[in-house]
């Protein structure tokens, strides 16, 4: 357990919780070791059947701390850029279910950090959002848990709108599971009660066949990511931008449109 | 025809009906042989132009018929397992659309027949479940035919959850294609006016064009589907909790969650 | 500009209008030149942020100007049919986000104009049709494009139902990023605002490195869906039924169901 992420083991299942609120449980070393550590300890309980990931406070996960990544200290190198992704792939490939429950705002990484998670409940609170661009960034380290998830025409648009997707319309695009809308806590137990009736090793080797069905080798995917952002990490313009954005300032590219606001073809439809 | 599947050609429509009410058209030899010679009907007569698969009662397939293949006789071996996948393709393959009406309960191979056809109306009372983990199984056959229709997330999803999931829902999914809310009658109808309308063998074309853009090869998943099933009941366990279940008792691992009640992060919401 | 286009920009964003309300917007080498001419423009503005793709009258396109391309002149040949599938290629690759606003009726080519677009605004008036066999056609050349959209699934249940869908349905499809039910005006204002808080240069990367990530091929996706249609032209009753309809008579194949209405195993429901 880390100051970030409060882990506990009880009748069978590994409850997570991150506990960082106030800093919107921003992605950094804390919280990926919080993560890392629960994992080890679900590993080292035979009996514990399931994972169940929560958040406390109105956020899920605002995504990479850019102040502790960028600010503070040198340019991240790409073996510590590859903590998050590989903190991911073993979510991905615990023995046991990995369950999150989405009842906040979910950006940039904290999408990934859900998509990389077996079974997603989403509350009418959960709102998806790949803000990188925005940054003057690429989501190239989560992409390829988004992609498992969403394919790829939804990550494109995702991307290049940066808009934020709500419960509802991120349940069709694959990135929630089941859509909660009758309180988190019987949607919880029931998804609990069905994994208790299931065979746990006929669920370990689901995910293993799953896997190994998959077209995708997901450590090559993780080390093509990292091409992306390490090498776009090169450029000055995005490290000043990034930058700027960590320190609380907006980035030259910020713009506000002011330009026609009716549509061709339209007449106030 | 035989006992558990009803076929007539009528006006050019071969209707398929699975007549095994009482016993949940649970999938067994009876009823591959009455979809397989109902295909062979259709391949005799050029002027059929579509193939309807209804289910009588509140059950479209309850999927795997465990007595039959595991309880009376022996373990299955691969060519006999191989017949339910090689029933599929064909329904996949055949020269017209395959329209299934879904309107009960689909579980297990019931789901993998539903996606093989190439049109699935479903109504309020579909729902669709992979139990295949509660019985310590993993769904290998029919995964060839599911993935076509849902992708590795979903599946992924269906599989680890083992959650029954509505029509509206399994639409998002791509395991319904039209959603039937005001009577199966005046869909069915629609449809089969709408195919009747469209050149024959541009639809016949239009199967076969997009089975070669496919990646990947349906013959060789179905292969690597029995891999994963006829080794995984090599393992003594396995056997044991399929029979358990054929003969109408509980597996070793079937447990009930009696753990904490609140959801961390979360104060009854 | 041609006449079947408008394009104008303005305060960094190029929009595009389909002005041939009177021929539902069907595409023909005029509307091809069109967008040409404006991929041009953006592409020699390094100002321009966004395009957006609307349309004059109550169809967003009616799809392949069948009488210009079959009846009057000459059979197509490949480099001409190739117009199409390498305008919508251009249209992807373009340097800026492409927006479209589909409000009202897309079929066959259509669709795939859509499909190509980075992101679609679909209202409560849009439908997406692929009505290609009711032509004798299979819609080989836009194939590429709404596979990257749609997936394998939900295009052959298109293409074999020819059902109109619906925009709600269609955003589950993947074929609608946003479904806009407040008016067309503040949701494209958004999307524009956002897009002017991104860097430009983020946005292109993530349109080259997602397409980088992608298995597939487009241009060699278009040569082999054109491979598709020339070869599907050779046949003489393709032609003659295209050539039929192109002139207002329907083709041999046009038929009336009028079988059974009941389905078996329903009592009328």
């Amino acid at each position: 357990m880390t100051g970030a992420v409060g882990t506990e083991i009880t009748d069978g299942v590994c409850f997570v919780t991150l506990a960082a609120a106030a800093n919107g449980n921003a992605i950094n070393f804390d919280l990926i070791d919080g993560l890392t550590a629960a994992l080890d300890a679900v590993d080292a309980d035979p009996d514990c059947r399931a994972m169940v990931v929560t958040a406390e406070g109105p956020t899920f996960c605002r995504g990479l701390d850019l102040e502790a990544f960028f600010v503070h200290g040198t340019l991240p190198d790409r073996d510590r850029l590859r903590r998050l992704p590989a903190c991911l792939a073993r979510i991905r490939r615990a023995r046991v279910p990995v369950i999150a429950v989405a009842d906040g705002e979910a950006m940039g990484g904290g999408v990934g950090l859900l998509a990389a998670c077996d079974l997603v409940l989403g509350t009418t609170n959960a709102r998806f959002m790949l803000s990188e661009p925005i940054v003057g960034l690429v989501p190239a380290t989560i992409v390829p848990f988004l992609l498992l998830r969403t394919g790829p025409a939804r990550l494109r648009a995702m991307t290049l709108s940066t808009r934020g997707v709500p419960a509802a319309e991120a349940h069709t695009y694959g990135l929630v599971d089941e859509l909660v809308t009758d309180g988190v806590e019987p949607a919880l137990r029931a998804q609990l009660q069905r994994i208790f009736r299931c065979a746990p090793q006929a669920l370990a080797e689901t995910k293993r066949y799953y896997d190994r069905l998959s077209a995708a080798d997901l450590d090559q995917q993780i080390e093509i990511g990292l091409d992306q952002f390490t090498g776009w990490l090169t450029r000055p313009d995005v490290v000043e931008g990034v930058t700027s954005f960590g320190e609380g300032f907006a980035p030259p590219w910020f713009a506000r449109y002011r330009g026609r606001m009716d549509v061709p073809g339209h007449s106030g439809t």
